[in-house]
This record gives structure tokens, sequence and C-alpha cells, in this order.
């Protein structure tokens, strides 16, 4: 029975976790640590923590009094929790994290949970979010209607695990259970490569038409949106980019490719051939 | 004073125009003529013309009877249409078009009209529209605080297009007149190159994924709208392409360029440089 809760990392999805515990019906204690005071400070006036913990250490100590830790910091940052926390959690305890990229964590936590005398590890990724992150824009409301994958490492779930995906299922979202490695190259295609595509394309009109006005006279929906994820921080994506790196190299070159095709068909039927593939893939959409 | 106007091809646009007209309480009598006898007949149903013409010499005919002849078809028709029209019209006449390149047609409407005995041209482009086509989904409010774009041809603007010029502006829209080549150019930047980007995209993932059920799965906002254009048919951009040849080039190879760069720099503080460039160019959006 879940009475505790504990929130690593009280950002954007962090903070919306908190509030849509809270929002589903849950009565117990939800603890919450971030680096950033801010954040922290934010995310605990939103309502999305019972308490806002201190320091770091103190972080620590009561982790051990949580039957959930949800870490909810960037990839790296999840890895350095998941090793601090490992000798200090017991077989009761669930540890989850919503990292973007699973490989890397999943293979860890093969490593240090799930063992004899040791806490449950559930790695999962809410595919959630907004192209700016920050308590700010936390909402209960967040995963509502999305798809919060996991990569479990473990063949059965425990009761606690179980439990924890019952509450994640309160929240509206769906759930899918896939391959670490799967999980990491369809994300490439599906969100990785929308990002890195939609920040060169923006950094390439940035250095060609800087603050040209007629950009913003000329430029509509189509710009609008190919460039909307442009507005996303590196901070977000930095460790993405560092777990993921052959599986994002790999959409980047096959869509430098698809490209060149195109410019050396503007004027053949190759052009038209590729928009029926297009309009074949959005025609299920 | 405009009494009677011609609409050549009801499609989007040209029904969208009927309506606009109508909307914003132009009071004479609209003929519309379209190759397609569906198109036509849905746009009078809806309200945008009050004569569907029967065939194409008809069309003709009455042109001669029309203040304003509205060449609303595909780049290569309109510049057909320009040289059918041309020696059967007379000063009194303005001719526009809502072509989406705006040189060709701009160069060719030097030669035709604008002279001693010759009716007037005005190169417009509407930057309004949606990923299908078709007079069914045309709507009055189509244009509403969206920019029109002209590339005249003559230095002074005649009386008729000025009051051309007036009902453009009921219909809501913002008016900006520029360069043809310089339209062409910012064209391909913020239209063409994301649409034939989009294109791309969703050909590489219907290649790749053809109906894998995980893609609808995990794929988010990220990208539904990178791909959405995807959904435009080729009888759309077809005279694009032909058009604006060389810019649309030109801008691909550009993006190919800095996707590759961003692939090479995944792991490196260049991808930090590409996040920031990006993100100053939102910031202004």
């Amino acid at each position: 029975m879940i009475e505790r809760v504990l929130i690593v990392g009280t950002g954007l999805i962090g903070a919306s976790i908190g509030l849509a515990l809270r929002a589903a019906g849950f009565a117990g204690r939800i603890d919450g640590w971030d680096q950033s005071a801010l954040e922290l400070s934010a995310a605990q006036e939103m309502g999305a923590l019972d308490n806002a913990i201190e320091n770091q250490l103190e972080a620590l100590q009561l982790a051990r009094d949580a039957q959930v830790i949800v870490l909810a910091v960037p990839v790296l940052a999840i890895k350095e929790w998941m090793q601090q926390l490992a000798p200090a959690m017991s077989p009761g305890q669930l540890i989850t994290d919503v990292g973007s990229t699973k490989l890397e964590i999943t293979e860890l936590a093969g490593k240090l949970y799930g063992g004899e005398g040791q806490a449950t590890f559930l790695p999962g990724h809410p595919m959630a979010g907004k192209e700016s992150g920050g308590a700010l824009l936390a909402e209960g409301t967040l995963f509502n209607g999305a798809m919060w994958l996991f990569t479990p490492v473990t063949a059965a779930p425990t009761d606690l695990e179980k439990e924890w995906r019952g509450w994640v299922g309160f929240f509206g979202t769906k759930m899918l259970d896939m391959d670490a490695a799967r999980h990491d190259e369809m994300c490439a295609w599906v969100s990785h490569l929308p990002q890195m595509l939609s920040t060169a394309l923006s950094a390439l009109l940035e250095e060609k038409f800087g603050d040209a006005p007629e950009i913003a006279a000329i430029g509509g929906r189509a710009l609008r949106e190919t460039t909307r994820l442009g507005a996303s921080p590196y901070s977000m994506w930095r460790d993405v980019a560092l777990t993921n790196t052959d599986p994002i190299a790999d959409t980047l070159l096959a869509l430098e490719q698809r490209l060149t095709h195109v410019r050396e068909n503007l004027r053949t039927p190759g052009l038209r051939e590729e928009f029926s593939l297009a309009n074949k893939f959005r025609s299920r959409r």
C-alpha cells in the first residue's frame, strides 16, 4: 500500500506527477526534492508536494521511508540517483523513473535492482511534455490521454509495481511495455528526430534571416509547426543525445539522404512518388 | 466600380474568395469556372458563386464582361490562362492570381499586360490554405488574419487595382508588396522547405514502419506536427516544384548540411550552440 511517495526532480514532469496523484485521490504524503530551490518552491506552492526537502542528503534519508521513489530528472542524473539509492533501498520499495531514453537505465537497473534483498526498479517514460520545462508549467492533466511506456527489467511485476501502474492508469494514461532497445530506436524516430530537425531548421533560419521582418510577415502555420520544437532548451535534450547517440544519428542520416532524394527529384516523377508515400503515412494517422 | 468578378478555379482558394467577397458585402455578380464539375457545383452550392460556367469557351467569353478575373488554379495553369486571356482583355479590366510562386507569373505579366491598350495584371499570393484542397473545405474566413502578398508589375496602381485591394482588405488580410524573386526565395524557406521536409519525413517513416502499431502508440505532438503537411497532395505542389526549383533546392541542400552538422555534434558543445540559435529564432516568434 503506497503511503509515501518521493519525487526527485520537481520540474514539469515531476510536479505534474505530484498534481496528478492528488487529482487521482492519492491521500498519502508526497515529498519532493529539486536542486533548483525555485523549481522546488514552485512545485510546493502549486500543491504538487506536501514537503519540500531542503538538501540532497535529507532526500536520501527520506527515500528510506517512501514506498515509491520517482526519479524525474534528466537521464544522466537518473543514473547517478540509481547508484546512490541502491545500497540504501530494501525489497519493499519501488524506484521508477521518467527518463526519455531507456536502454542505459534499464541495463543499470538490471545490475542494481530486482535481485535478492534489493528494491524493485521499473523504468518508465511518460510520452508527455511541453517545448519548455519547469514546475510552473506543470498540470495534473498532463498525462491524460498520453502514453506511458515501461521497459521492465523483471518478468513478473511486484504488488507494489502493480499498485503504481494503477495510479498511472488513474492519470488517464495508456500504458505499453516494450523492449528498452526497441524503445530507444522508436523514440529516436518519433521524438528525437523531430526535435533535432526542428532545432536544425530553426538554427538555420536564425543564421540566414535573424530578425528580418519578412519572416514574421510571411511565415504561417507550416513554419510555426515545423520550428515549434526549436524552443526546447538544450538542457532538456543533452542527456537524450548522449544516451541515444547512435539511434539518433541513424535517423538523421536517413533523413539527410531522403532530403537529397527530394532535391534531386523536384522535376521528376520521383516527387510524385514521395508525396504518395507521405500521403499514405498520414492517411493512417 | 467592380460589378462582376470571374473566378477561374473554384477549389479551396477560389471558392473561399467567392465566400469572402459575399461575407464582405460584395453585391455584384460572381461567375465561376472549374475544370472539375464536382468542384464547380460544390462551390456554387456553398454560395461562393452566382453562376457556374459550363465550359472553358464560355468562361473566356464571360471574362470580357468581368472587371476582375481571379486566376485560382495551379501556377502552370495560371500561365496558360494569362496567355489565353491577354488578347481578349481591355484596359478597364484587372486580372489577378493567387499562385504560390510569383517570378514566372510576374515576368509573363510584364510581357502580356499593363501596356498601352492592355488590361492590368496584379500578381498575388494569399498565404492561406489547408493541407488538403477542394471547394468543400472553403471558408469565407480563410483569409482573416492571413497575409496576402503582391508582386506588382506596374509602378502605380490603377483605380481598379486599388478597389480590388480594398476588397482583399475587407477579407481581414494584411497586405505586403514585394519583389517577385525575393518572394519566391522567402517562400522557399518558410513554406516550400517545410512542405518538402514534412513530405520526406512522412515518406521515410512510411517506408520504414508502414502501419506498425507502435508508431501510432508512441508518436505524439512532435510527430504529428512535423508530418502534418505530409498529407498535402502532389497536385498542390507539382507546379511549385517546377516553377521554383532552384530556390527550393538551395534550401534543401542547406538543411541537409545542417542535419549533418547536428549528427556529427550530438556529443559535442556544437549541439548546445545549435539549440541556442534555434531558441533565439523561436523567441522572436
